[in-house]
């Protein structure tokens, strides 16, 4: 029962694609990741995925289309949808996820980027 | 799979006290709050509760502290646990809440203020 200062929790790490662990709700988890480049087409099969963008641009991609979400913009990727997260012109985008604490990284693939441990900070 | 912007959705209430719907995540749920002033005493049995802080200041009372939530910050109430959001000198803070869907506003109290209906905005 301690307030979390998000900015400070993002000076605690520097990895590009490697969530950070900040808050469990329930069965559900508060994350925090630094984000650049592409990373990998998945879906998770059983969950949805929320996106918050804290910092910078993020291009949502799906197959059909792109969604842009800005800073202060938040998306849900619903369960089954594949999707890959871009960030453009190098720039390091902060986002605060919102997903349950069974959610597979990359959901049904493997890829160099794929991490299996998140980092409580 | 739109962006949703905080601030654009903020724009269309007014009510203190009583959250809007702008997302689902599973059974999960992301709310907007108004608040200025002192809620009423809860806890809710089963749920934790998120808050986030978008603007302002927010103290979240506990029967044996007080904690203060700046903007750009979070708490997590965790289930059983009585609580009482308050802002301070007429203050209306907005907050984003994470919350089941089952979790009832006032929790285990009836008060004037008890909202059952989140519109979906």
């Amino acid at each position: 029962m301690k307030s979390i200062n998000i900015q400070q929790k993002f000076s605690k790490f520097n990895a590009n694609w490697h969530p950070h662990q900040i808050a469990i709700v329930d069965d559900m988890q508060v994350l925090l990741a630094k984000i650049k480049g592409e990373f990998v087409w998945h879906a998770h099969q059983d969950e949805d995925e929320l996106f918050q963008v804290v910092k910078g641009t993020l291009e949502m991609h799906f197959r059909d289309k792109v969604e842009v979400v800005n800073e202060g913009e938040i998306i849900v990727v619903p369960k089954g949808v594949e999707h890959c997260p871009i960030t453009k012109d190098g720039e390091e985008v902060h986002v605060l996820l919102f997903e349950k604490l069974s959610t597979a990284h990359t959901g049904n693939v493997i890829h160099e980027n794929t991490k299996t441990d998140y980092p409580k900070i």
